[in-house]
């Protein structure tokens, strides 16, 4: 099955993207890799550790993971352009004594490989910082692999 | 006009590079992409949202943006050379409840769309951290393709 | 001296590497690039510039480098398959206050440059974050450059 296909399986809706709140873009590719701007969701704010709860962060850092499927989809058209998803940096605004952020950006990751499969996992940071824009208390940035250039450049070598 | 022309004509001057004040170097290729170290400014120094306010910010934001064209010029000799900016990445040193990142990096995002123009538009993280070296407000991290490699596999491939 | 040389003779043993606490892998490549996950260690926790000195730091911080080599030998079965040191990104557990992070990192860009020598120079982003899974002091990610894919790119092309 597809990338498409499973989110279609799966009844997994991608949300509308929201317009950048600067001067930056959401995606933009250099050879086969696909940057992915830093996201947020706005569904919930607050400190976690304080205004939200575990649960409730990874639940959001899941959020974060439909708007990052969604602007993959935006900037090449289609999930199954992606060979592998290389790369997420998760950024939770919490407060200095929380621990446990791994258990919030798995809120995402977990999307990633139900979407992907085995080609859905990734390496991973995950930090805890003093805040994010708007008090997001998840903001999560990605890089993911794309199939064109890669393959243009086979199809050019062979 | 092309990006050095261009910052001729915009009168706007690049500093001298400050040494890295640890065991990193500026700028780093790979393929056709140039990492370049987080930079700072060290012309205002502070917490952002106590000692220093978002217009100051996004100044130091502009600022660290000079910074970081003097490190792409210094280390393959002609802003000409770069064909996108790829990727920023804004750390804030902030108080905790501080909301306003994006105004903040704006400074040195508008300034790379003002040298680069539409390829100086890139994807972007904004963060707010609890500290930075040598307090200073703000550092910023950029990737950005170049030329070089790219055009020389074309010409081999062609 | 090969990398595998030099920390033989230098007596530098790499640890075992400890399993991802989350859904998240050691490694990914992509093209010749192996993007580490973010790495901690856990002979000592809680913050730097409360907790924990600066000197303690950079300890904890080169004992993170030793996990980076280790996951790279796992990933790629070699060290000599690095070609160059690419960026490094360090995130410091620290309190607000905390300026001296450079000092904390160079103890990982130390190890590297003393494996890799002139190829383990990188580039580098330092930055003070109010917490870390675990209450660990020091969090670092990499990027590395592989021979494999380059090389055999270069065969087809030659």
């Amino acid at each position: 099955m597809t990338p498409e296909q499973r989110i279609a399986c799966l009844d997994i809706r991608l949300p509308d993207l929201l317009n950048p709140v600067g001067l930056y873009i959401h995606g933009k590719c250099t050879g086969n890799l696909l940057y992915l701007s830093g996201k947020g969701t706005v569904s919930i704010v607050g400190k976690v550790g304080k205004d939200i709860t575990v649960t409730q962060a990874r639940q959001a850092a899941r959020e974060v993971g439909l708007y990052l499927l969604a602007a993959v989809r935006h900037e090449v058209g289609s999930l199954d352009r992606v060979t592998q998803v290389v790369k997420v940096n998760g950024y939770i605004n919490a407060t200095p004594d929380f621990a446990e952020h791994p258990a919030v950006i798995d809120g995402c990751s977990e999307l990633l490989i139900e979407v992907f499969g085995e080609a859905g996992k990734h390496v991973r940071t995950s930090v805890g910082v003093s805040s994010l824009p708007g008090n997001m208390p998840v903001e999560i940035e990605a890089v993911v692999e794309l199939k064109s250039s890669q393959s243009q450049l086979n199809n050019r070598l062979n």
